[in-house]
């Protein structure tokens, strides 16, 4: 039987792998990485030594090219269905040519597979089709949410009350119904522009828990500014960004 | 000038920590430990197990009695404040008799600090009153809620949607508004009873990362009274029970 680890690393800092993680990573024979095009040299850097650190000097990488996909769909849920079929494919045949009978492969997953992260999805997918067998166990890591929260020092909920965690896609359709206090993941048109700024707090932040980590917190309207120009001007020099908020209404 | 971590050591795992928490058990002079009464054995096995493994030998223990608080009461945020702010008073207390100038504190919180935990507030609270100083910083930790997904194997989210963490006192009020996928918190009453079980699959756990974790899923109306006679079991035989569970409601 040949097994898979679906491996959370954390948002970015090293030392936010767990005990669990490490283990998973030193008892893994092959590591599959599904990388884009457009590389974000700095977290590849930050995997790599991830793996000296804790891997086997055995190990192997599987490297896969990521399909691409359409980044401003017609049809958001018809378009990703598409790209994880295609995600699917090229994973089945990475494992089939790379993980030998009787060893362990690897995914690392940036954050914690359970949040906006297709892998485990992929894997219920290959399986589904039937051609290609083993069993998988996911182990959790530290989230960009998570890390959110610990580098404001702030509660994701406040007391006995409910949040939500959307995107920026849905966001831009009006603020949720159901709770005050909403995270937002995969915003690339900063749409905390869109909401009605009164009586929102916002806690933004980029990059966390690496080095170039960057932390904006305030009313909406005083902020969302700043943001902005703080956002662009790293995104320029970084060539990427990864950022996520929350947006806390008084109620 | 004093330090105090306040430190996510994971749902249950000890190796669920994270390389960042067990540095900063490493450099805390003293732990602060507010236990309730009815001492939850195994759990408190666990954190001395995580302080002789990570711990300075030089560390000490401060401990404070939790004060009770009305588990039913009628105005919950009044009650929940009232409680804070007496916890926060016991807290001040252990950190000023126990926390020497130049040395670090630290704080072991269940899971990850930034989920229904009062932690974080209470030590805002005792900044703002002005007479007790120190820095303090937030470690985040992995969830339960992570560690539900990540044992079922599942997303937290479907494709591009968003999801609900609320509680089980908000559900008792009816399914949320604005999710179809709503994870359950502090629900001491089986409320995944109370809603309409046609179309929502229900992924429960209990003691999740421990040895006794416990773990269903299925259709809500196929398994809901297993996941009662399971708790109910549980709960009798280890005298108290910490569970959670996504309700996936079809779109």
């Amino acid at each position: 039987m040949r097994k898979i680890y679906v491996i959370g690393i954390g948002s970015g800092d090293p030392d936010q792998l767990t005990l669990q993680a490490a283990k998973a990573i030193g008892r893994t024979d092959v590591f599959f990485l599904l990388d884009k095009g457009e590389a974000k040299e700095s977290m590849i850097e930050l995997r790599r030594r991830m793996l000296k650190a804790y891997g086997r000097p055995s190990r192997r990488i599987a490297e896969g090219r990521d399909p691409d996909r359409d980044r401003a769909p017609a049809d958001y849920e018809a378009t990703i269905a598409d790209w994880r079929r295609r995600r699917s494919e090229v994973t089945e045949a990475l494992i089939g040519e790379h993980l030998l009978d009787g060893e362990t492969g690897a995914f690392l997953v940036w954050g914690d597979p359970s949040l906006y992260d297709s892998t485990i999805a992929i894997l219920d997918e290959i399986l589904a089709r039937g051609q290609t067998t083993f069993e998988y166990e996911v182990i959790p890591g530290i989230s960009s949410v998570s890390t959110l929260a610990a580098r404001h020092r702030i509660g994701l909920n406040r007391v006995g009350r409910p949040f939500q965690v959307t995107t920026g896609r849905r966001l831009a359709e009006g603020w949720p119904d159901g709770a005050d206090d909403v995270i937002v993941m995969l915003d690339a048109h900063q749409t905390f522009g869109t909401v009605d700024a009164e009586n929102v707090e916002i806690f933004w932040g980029a990059y966390l828990g690496t080095e170039d980590e960057l932390l904006v917190a305030g009313p909406l309207d005083e902020v969302a500014d700043e943001i902005r120009r703080v956002r662009a001007e790293a995104r320029e020099r970084h060539g990427w960004i990864m950022d996520t908020y929350l947006l806390r209404r008084r109620a």
